[in-house]
């Protein structure tokens, strides 16, 4: 049986667990002031060209939003997002656990648009009832999307402007952002990106370390104390050496783009066997994930031999589902399946 | 200057200031223990048909809504409520503030549909990642809504039904809830509506108090240590007599209803001038709000004479506007808006 | 009957109701907009020597305490105060509610000493693992105490330097506050206090009003956006002119200085019926709060004639007992007293 | 340079990279589901005597305290430790910024004593504003404390008694469990620990793996939703199975006990070599901590030689400091240490 139902389904790229042992019996502080928190740092700072930027890692996805969302924003503040957006659908309402409303604009293929902001801004102040309404503190968006889509340079630098405009900061969750950046259909870099928001963060779970974020504030404009906000939340790694060890592997040698680049290629395959045997894609997808829409018959051929997931069942029976492909995902894997379809 | 912009610009009924007279220097116990709650609670559960009724006297809207609602619901669980409820829009985020999402409905002219409510619940469990999203705890509804518009029995039965069927507490916000229950589109009573939720609340501050819920749950269903939450949510009055004083007088006599139905008669009449008119109505409203839709010549007619809300601004220029009547109306009013637009 | 359980036990000074009265049909805007509002504030900026105050009238003292803190810190800060202070113990966790750790340090008869003040910052700072401890964000005292205690203003003074020193803001509960400055003990005016602190409220539901806490911001110095802060906390009330009009009374001719008066008269005469008779004191209290330590003779000579709150139980069977005045106490009530203890 | 300052300066044991290198490719679903969860929960299950036990992993010890705290208790509710204990001290408000008072109890040397937890909780219910205090919820302790002392199975089953009593859990936090129960003052067994509470959880940050806390329930009396309040409050791992290999593998052949019990034996020789020179330790620590008073000569003949923690410095001038052991001392390190003191 293989598996494409996500892209964190194996452990990690082998060389961390080459540099996990490696380095296994230095003794080393703990919290982030290791010596390998520090090289990772300083790699990252080169690789996003920014080099005043405070950078953090913490240990998973929902932890680091909640973490930086209520951060920056005050107790009455709420954080604008999509309405498909992973804090407003898929972290167990960790956001308003915090106290923070999320407020929700309309997704296009899980996409903000900046004329969606800015009317929503316009009208929040319009309203003369606002200071009755949750506040908007910040702008909430991850490149790529929960859709796979991607924002161009435009669309970004658009939005930021709004956010600027407004005096809100702009937050990339970047969980899985090398393939956001690896993709064909990107025609932005990460030095492009970092200049484009307030703060981000930089996947390592789905793109190939075992676990870790990596927060970077590209001016060094971390908010006041942040580690003891971290601490609050619960999302202070002890042995801070394993996220360090993890990201200074994954930008040594630029492997952090090049495992991603690798996702793709397989994506871009497992698309053509797709559009090769006329199966609709439900979202034009460029990154790692891919939405065919299946008939039952198609999935019945699958069951036992490949694990996918299935989003949505439709009117007549066929489902949209999703296979990933990751810095992990062998050519082999690949091959079977193309076999499966020939079938 | 007269003004429509809402229901409460007035003080109390005389006759909550003359018991409030009556009574000013007798010695009571704090906290709601004192005479006057006990009579009123008593009064309540007679009119409410619940001999069995716990019933608790809190200071405002919002409060009350954040107290209930924390009360009833675990930290990961959130309330289901439509898009413009008043939970979800004008409370500044007070429910989120105590960690609990708002889970948005469609709204119909500010109504919850049966329908879409069995449907979301029908997907929410129907999706297999529903343990990472937020769990759907309690419902909410308002009686009337914001729009002015009322549920028929049928309708809070198919709604309290599906809560029924999911074990979910149904609570129905009721601070205007005299309005609703003296409609002459009200086809159900305090003593149905008592029967079709878990937990309500009978608005006092816009119907005839100073200020003051009474939250009744008809089971004496109350959550266990209600007055220990209540207290943490900064919502216990230590001279909880300012509360049982008005609630008693407000279920003495039927006070209550004659002063709602008041409300209901000068709302009527302030429809019949805007349809006189041929002013468009914005929503068929039942109730003590109405929306009528002036143009700029209308507005500036009334401009430095008669106070009221704009709501909406409408492409063409006109604007969507809500008049309140309550039960300190004057008749006088409604002729004095009546000659202004005669003119 | 008659009681000295606490000093909340009646309605409100006369004076209030007929003012409530008088005002009561007038249209007014709500959320503390109206006229009574505005009046009151400027009376609050005049009695405090503070022409730029910025004032703001929330219904109780619960309340006012975690919507104040709440808004001067941040999600990891904590504020310090007593441990026998009202927030640490008898407000049903509203701080830890709103996400705040209650940072106790010792009470010398319910007062905080700057030099514990000083010596819990030092150390604080001086442990190098302060990164991982609640911060200090600001701190809370009460004038008087929980125990009737008052500072004297050089006491005061000395705390106030501390909190400069480390840049935390000084807030002073004073729920009954009128209490202390009508001491014959207090060596401080309510503009001396005004100047000693960043942010304090005046009591109104011990001291005249039917509830009502009048905050203070001294120089303007409200946060950002308080309005909705008090909203998000359920504080803020629909009809403010309920406060407005009641603090508008009590500041006109001195009424809250007056009635303040009343009840240390009223004490003094209390505590002279004690020593007359050979009582001890618990605390030499120089407010309306009266701690005769009774035996259990004395306790049942009054029972079913007196009330009065036992606050500890003595080994040798004694209790340490609260007698409150008010500024509602009659003369007859001491005489009545009086005549009890020579029986 | 060699360090002693805690038992978390190195990466893992061996076998633990040894099994995430072998089984790095294996195609695994996330969120704790995978197959070595599933083993390592069955281990665990074993090891404690506990076949019905619901085991759970998460990342780090303040995210392990916060998320069961905050899942067994409401939001009124507040749970009872020592005031020198982690949750209280160390863990930066975690608990607070979740809603919930840490209600400290005296330590006696990081100790709770059953005789302070009975008199806490007869003295709450006596007092009658208790419906005004933050409600006991749960009763928190660790094992060993803060200060390397641990609690005998008589001591403990005291504490649980009382729980019992008054119907409130009991929760051990075990974040270096496997070194008191290693140590040689230990009279109960884990399978004798997992009996005495009603949730404890299962170290491994600071027992030989890279990061991670087994949570057991002995008798399967998780909260209901366990896992969505575990992504609620961000401690829900992506890659469960970097927790699943570890406690697999620390609990295959007894390794966790192993390696425990070698942290013992060279704290023991570290406490011989304190004790050989004359130098007082502070606290008897049966574990591995240790608490030597170092003179400042002592202090400077180790400088930039061996690293430590100084707690405390005394009025003389001398300092309570900690040496700590853990599974990966070498016993290189201690014969480098004594040979530091001979000189």
């Amino acid at each position: 049986m293989i598996s494409f139902t996500c892209d964190y389904t194996e452990g990690a790229h082998p060389d961390i667990l080459r540099r996990l042992n490696e380095t296994n019996m230095m003794q080393e502080p703990g919290y982030g002031e290791d010596s390998f928190c520090m090289d990772a740092r300083e790699k990252i700072r080169e690789a996003t060209g920014c080099p005043r930027a405070d950078v953090r890692f913490l240990v998973g996805g929902t932890q680091t939003n909640a973490t930086i969302i209520d951060a920056l924003i005050r107790h009455y503040e709420g954080v604008i997002a999509v309405e498909t957006s992973h804090i407003n659908v898929h972290e167990a309402g960790a956001i308003e656990f915090c106290g923070h409303k999320v407020i929700a604009l309309p997704a296009h293929f899980g996409k903000m648009d900046a004329a969606d902001l800015k009317n929503y801004l316009d009208g929040f102040y319009a309203d003369l009832t606002w200071p009755h309404m949750a506040h908007p503190g910040m702008v909430y968006l991850s490149f790529p999307t929960e859709y796979g889509t991607i924002y161009t340079k435009r669309e970004l630098a658009a939005i930021y402007g709004v956010c600027r405009e407004y005096q809100l900061p702009l937050f990339i969750d970047g969980a899985r952002l090398g393939y956001g950046l690896a993709s064909d259909a990107a025609d932005l870099s990460l030095k492009d990106l970092a200049q484009l928001c307030d703060v981000f963060y930089i996947g390592g779970t789905k793109v190939g370390a075992l676990c870790g974020e990596a927060i970077v504030f590209p001016e060094g404009n971390a908010p006041l104390h942040f580690t003891t906000i971290t601490k609050a939340h619960g999302a202070l790694l002890a042995k801070g050496r394993l996220l360090g060890i993890q990201f200074d592997t994954l930008f040594t040698h630029d492997l952090y783009f090049r495992i991603s680049r690798h996702a793709i290629d397989m994506a871009l395959r497992l698309r053509n066997i797709f559009t090769e045997k006329g199966i609709p894609l439900y979202i034009d997808s460029p990154t790692n994930q891919q939405f065919p829409i299946l008939t039952e018959q198609q999935m019945q051929a699958l069951e036992g031999k490949v694990l996918f997931e299935v989003w949505e069942r439709l009117a007549d029976g066929r489902a949209v589902t999703r296979f990933a492909t990751s810095w992990a995902t062998p050519e082999e894997h690949i091959q079977q399946l193309t076999k499966l379809f020939l079938i």
